[in-house]
């Protein structure tokens, strides 16, 4: 079944086009498989007429909806012109927001990266998609566009990968770890909490300290600003996440390590973006591994957003990476 | 009542006396006051014959019995030997190794770093001890040292503030409160939880990959290296700590600030230690203090401690921080 649904959304002119594609079975890397697998796609622009098709891969948290959570890079006039471009993006397996997860197939089995990229590829190519010019993300997004290259070198013009690298550090699986146990220990308020502990590793030191520094709660109350800060960034994830996607997709990244990859082709690009004040993915890290890939034979470049937004950076500065993206 | 337990520890020849001083009322910052305060303090070496008395302020899980946790620091031939110095530790009120805290007196009211540090200064009274040559501590150790030469100018010599800094951040505020978050939703597990989320901040990126990176637990099992070593540590820590001091202790932290601090005298000399890779006391921030404590007229000096072991190099680096000191 699939499912189309065509709104307009100014300021964009074109439309956008809600799908559910039905993509049928999907053997998974570890060889269990899943049945009559959903993949939700949000697709800006017209796929036919578009002089480039771009893949946009989402993080943990996020959904298809690329163009309200990643404004500055996709609209008119902007990086990716929906006027001029067909931008897609999929809500990945394993989420809860279209796409078939652990909220409607029980028990649903450990997914992994590459199993992400294998439904999207076969979304796509029920579209009629089967090489796509660009495809970006950011954090999890970009674990999944580096596998898209890996995966499918022959179907990939570019892949950007940004707040990324080709595995994952222990101290983002510890992360991880604590806000699966945050879940495990109270089935109620555990995925607010996991949320916090999250967003700590996204935000900088600086960043906090100038929003919030040791201020008492701007809504009154005997907590601390930052405090309430968080409070309300974790009911509003707890009202919106499901606490079994997060545990699912958080193992998926936590299983990501494509630096044994065979590699058959090098036909990609590879552009890493680092950021400079990244704690959970350290630019350092995003950087080695361009370097990784430069030597396994692709043309790898290295480009360091300097930011003090940390992790989130990849969201909350998309005009700089635009305009950094811009200047390659 | 005070009583008094002699023991030769080895490789001291000095004897360790363990003495539990009643210090009477103490009316604390808050104007509230506290009846018959325990302080249960740990010496090494003479108080009589001393060259000099040290005082070792400890950290949020520390206790008394200093040589135990900065070995590279006390001992024969160490910067501070027990057979020149007569080095004190006290247990901090609200803490829960022998000196007045939330398990023994019921409502425990809220502390302050003040109030820990005023209950010290009682304390040494007792034993007959009006003036310190040198006080020194990292973390919530490194603020009482500051505390102490800021409260009591005239009877500090000099004050080793490691790891800490004259108020606490923003972020450092959040990680206390996630902490406590998890002990409220999970009185049972929780404070190991608590632990857990403190644990990565006090150590680095670079420390954990280098230890664990994304190998399988060492003893088995499906989890991550990371994440055994994390249970563990969570574990022994719920099993030697009481919640109850967890949660007074960090919201003591959480308040000191003593930016604004009323400077009568500033006889004591001050040294901020920062380390390269603390995360949660990030150096920058140390070095900032010390600025602000030389415009205040103070003998102020900044040294960085070259480390990636983060905000534990207080602990893990001793011998470095014991040389550094040394070439001062």
């Amino acid at each position: 079944m699939t499912s189309i649904k065509r709104c307009t959304i100014r300021p964009y002119r074109c439309e956008v086009i809600e799908r559910t594609l039905d993509i049928g079975r999907l053997v998974l890397e570890n060889g269990e498989s899943l049945e009559a697998v959903k993949q939700h796609a949000t697709i800006y622009g017209d796929q036919v007429t578009a002089d480039k098709i771009v893949l946009v891969t989402h993080a943990l948290s996020g959904n298809s909806r690329a163009a309200d959570w990643w404004a500055p890079l996709i609209g008119p006039g902007r990086l990716f012109d929906p006027q001029h471009d067909c931008v897609i993006c999929i809500n990945t397996l394993g989420s809860c927001y279209g796409s078939s997860g652990p909220d409607d197939v029980r028990p649903f089995p450990t997914i992994t990266v590459g199993d992400m990229v294998n439904a999207q590829a076969r979304a796509l190519h029920r579209l009629g998609i089967n090489y796509i010019d660009i495809v970006i993300g950011g954090s999890l997004g970009g674990m999944q566009a580096l596998q898209w290259a890996l995966a499918y070198p022959r179907r990939v013009g570019t892949a950007i990968v940004i707040g990324a690298y080709d595995h994952f550090s222990a101290q983002g699986i510890a992360l991880n770890a604590l806000g699966r146990e945050a879940i495990r220990n109270d089935p109620r308020d555990g995925l607010s909490l996991a949320r916090k502990i999250a967003m700590l590793s996204y935000k900088s030191d600086e960043l906090l300290e100038e929003r919030h520094s040791n201020r008492i709660d701007r809504n009154g109350g005997s907590k601390y600003d930052v405090e309430g800060y968080l409070d309300y960034q974790g009911a509003q994830f707890a009202s919106r996440m499901s606490a079994q996607s997060y545990v699912c997709l958080t193992k998926a990244m936590d299983a990501f390590d494509v630096r044994g990859y065979p590699i058959e082709r090098t036909d990609p690009r590879l552009i890493f973006v680092g950021i400079s004040s990244d704690w959970l993915f350290r630019p350092e890290r995003v950087y080695e591994a361009s370097l990784r890939m430069q030597a396994r034979g692709f043309d790898a470049r290295y480009v360091e957003l300097t930011s003090r937004d940390g992790h989130d950076a990849f969201l909350s500065n998309g005009a700089l990476i635009a305009g950094e993206l811009l200047a390659i």
